[in-house]
């Protein structure tokens, strides 16, 4: 949880401007909260991540700017869901999925804390994917 | 988990606008998807809400439009926090708090499926507050 500097016990607010200002990286998200044992975590995305699937957890998208594009391998076949700004969407567990923002976007995510970004399964990694858990925003 | 209509296993984005539009009740929550066993929800607020806490859960809050404050009685005594648009904020758990948005606000919401609005202990609940656990959204 963020808190005020000098003080771990005192959480503050913290602005999604502020936060998307302190970092440029692309597919890295930063932790701005935690919920329990849930991480709140801001992402700035632009192309195409890659196939992967979360086993046991569900991961919710918020789309704060610009739209997503999210690819889907389900039962009944592949299809492609898109965001604009202000949409939001969860992936079901064990559902390969590949996020996709061709023209950038900025976005929110809520998922248990370690859940890794190229999930339990995945393709091969390209550079441009940070391949982490989330890192906390220095703000 | 917001699906297609007519099948129950095919999730599907949800617009904020479309949400929002869909419901006028104040400081009554409706579930737009869950993520595991956690339920965003959106809610309408204006006025102040009741004094209650949460014992065992966090509560995240992000305004989406409007100011929200939020009142803390912590160990270290009473303050505010001011949520201006685009800024989000988790209430831990076991500090009572009240919500407050003179001029209204719209907000999202984070937390375990089952979390009732009013906690588990709390003052007299008035009128306008609805002590509930969630409503699911029909749109």
């Amino acid at each position: 949880m963020n808190t005020e500097p000098g003080n771990a016990s005192i959480p503050r607010p913290i602005a999604l401007d502020r936060a998307f200002a302190s970092f440029d990286a692309l597919w890295s998200p930063r932790i701005v909260t935690s919920v329990n044992d849930y991480d709140v975590r801001v992402a700035k995305v632009e192309g195409t991540h890659v196939w992967h699937v979360h086993d046991d957890t569900d991961e919710f998208f918020l789309v704060l700017g610009g739209e997503l594009h999210i690819d889907l391998r389900e039962p009944a076949g592949e299809r492609r869901v898109t965001l604009p700004q202000g949409s939001l969407f969860t992936v079901p567990r064990g559902i390969e999925h590949r996020p996709h923002a061709p023209k950038g976007a900025r976005i929110l995510l809520f998922e248990p804390t370690g859940t890794p970004t190229v999930g339990d399964r995945h393709d091969e990694i390209p550079d441009h994917v940070d391949a982490t858990t989330g890192t906390p925003i220095q703000i």
